[in-house]
């Protein structure tokens, strides 16, 4: 802590924000560490959605100072066997469950420090609910971990991991294929394809909409066009100015994006 | 304060997200107390609505260490002459409108340690507005509380409040019968039947559908299934995995919920 | 700081909560001051509704205590040769696009100590998006603003800047005629009609209906009742008691609102 700020503790949840669950586990870190700095990421991912989770984290998590701790529960399978991770990474630290939903992380700006299994119940509250691993493990962890508790305290490191599967992504010299990876409240379609393997002049299709105009920025076209640019997650990104582009295509996750180079024809 | 932390401050409204309300109260409580530290718990209670707002108290309230300040501010009958209570309950602050939104708590978790009326205006906004008194009331007074002044000083202690009627639950030896007490953001529905009045074998029935497999946890049955099983508030709890039940079984708050106790035929 | 609390950093934006940008934002300004005290407005302004913005920001800001640093991130123009301004107002700070969202404080509670464009580069992430200035420009300025760097040095002052034009209101004096200016989140029509203007008496129209009830707050009719009073804005606000004004009259901001003035017949 450069300036002596307060230990901060982020929760990224998929519990809605009607539901008491996020204000319970709030509750329980500032129980274990009343000096926590608490800071609501989201609670509206998609319920159970890892990929919406994971591209969340990829896109938020990096710009956090060393020595945050991060609350991760989306986790269609609490309760069964599935690990609880804690996972050192950038020196940040994430309590996670092993179901994938942290390794784009890993995968764009790791490798992580350390993953350990959280094993270790004296961290946990006295009652674990089978079905609130997120008020009962996950948030008693983080307050010990934001008091100064060493990583190593709550588990065994582990060299085994879900992986989730990277967004497709198939780069040709002819056409790149990849998947629509994350649609923004904007509506802004979101492709698993990285800026730089987009050539100049490319076509950018979208089942039968084909997207020809490539701009810097949205306000360098009229309100309603159709637009391609590269979007401030690198990835690039098709778009309608001042408008919604996912519902203007009927655009989902996992739909294939097609990049088309166009053939320069050689000077007469 | 145990470890020195800033006085919290958490928020329970109806005031929803697009409306200005919540920041107005959040920047009167900074604007006495700089150093509080809030916590929005929710401004999503749906409007007016009581009945979710007790239960939603009953599961996050009880989590907050000692010290913590909350103000709820669900409240239909703002400027009318209902009171506004100031409730030490387990040595934590509740400031509450008199509609009985926190009765909940204290039949569960209580009793409480004193209720006062809110009536020294030497710690309000200057100018009250008849139909904002989270603003012009409970904020100011939450920031003078969080900066130590004592509770006795807001005013004169009360034993005499509205209380919200309780969920229904009538347990018979072959019937349970309870009411749906809440509806998660997951669709899950949670009865206002207590796990250990459950017996083992018991069918739960909701409308005409019949839920006869009972579960540890959700990932112990497949995608789709209609299972109970005992929530993590400690209240029975009917499901649908990776699914919503509410929709499913078109549940709403306030409908009956059976538990049928199956009796075991005595060995022949 | 009077009391030594942190640095306030506080966001009003048009992100959504399903998106990662909140986030990255938040995570920037922790990165620069891990001690900012931040502090969620909303990010749920419809998306690049400049008026809405203008309404939330006139009903939050004026709330807060001297020295916080407000950033807002309604920004259609992102991109384009728009400036960004950092606004002192009532000793208070707001990091803003060049669109006008911020002008309405100006009118009712400025005028502004003064307005910079933010220029200085070298208090930005080395790598600028072309459609993130919210996570890439302001939210670092944010950070080291908080941090105690002067306002004079993100960049020189200005004197001209866009306004957004201001709600109609023609007052008259047999007809006052305003507008819907907000619709809060209970359906709540506010007029831009000032408490002021609307004499005893009064009826006010909106389309077809005539609203003749005037209240005080709303405990004082019968649920369902359609009336008007003054809100806690300053505005004329017509309301439907515990209902919904807007969805049952149909109305948006911008439909016209007439105040009829009735006249007193003279003693005969």
């Amino acid at each position: 802590m450069i300036l002596g700020g307060p230990a901060i503790v982020t929760l990224v949840t998929d519990f809605g924000n009607r539901s008491p669950y996020s204000a319970a586990l709030k509750g329980v870190i500032l129980g274990v560490n009343p000096a926590a700095a608490i800071v609501d990421l989201t609670h509206e991912i998609p319920p159970q959605n890892l990929r919406h989770a994971a591209y969340y984290l990829l896109q938020a998590i990096p710009h956090y100072p060393a020595g945050t701790v991060h609350i991760v529960v989306v986790d269609p399978g609490v309760g069964s066997e599935r690990a609880i991770l804690l996972v050192e990474l950038s020196r940040q630290y994430l309590i996670v469950p092993d179901n994938g939903c942290w390794t784009w992380l890993d995968h764009f700006y790791g490798p992580a420090g350390s993953v350990r299994q959280v094993t270790e119940s004296r961290y946990w509250r006295n009652a674990v609910s089978p079905t609130f691993h997120g008020r009962d493990i996950f948030a008693p962890v983080a307050g010990w971990l934001s008091r100064g508790v060493a990583a190593e305290c709550f588990g065994p490191e582990t060299s085994s991991w879900v992986r989730l599967g990277l967004p497709a992504c198939d780069i040709g010299t002819e056409e790149i294929v990849g998947e629509v990876m994350f649609i923004d409240d904007f509506g802004n379609v979101i492709s698993s394809i990285p800026e730089n393997a987009v050539p100049a002049g490319a076509r950018v299709q979208h089942g039968q909409e084909i997207v020809t105009r490539r701009l810097q920025t949205y306000a360098d076209a009229q309100t309603g066009e159709l637009v391609y640019l590269m979007s401030s997650s690198g990835f690039l990104e098709i778009a309608e100015v001042q408008g919604n582009a996912a519902r203007r295509l009927g655009a989902r996750p996992g739909d294939a994006v097609h990049v088309k180079v166009t053939m320069q024809p050689a000077n007469p």
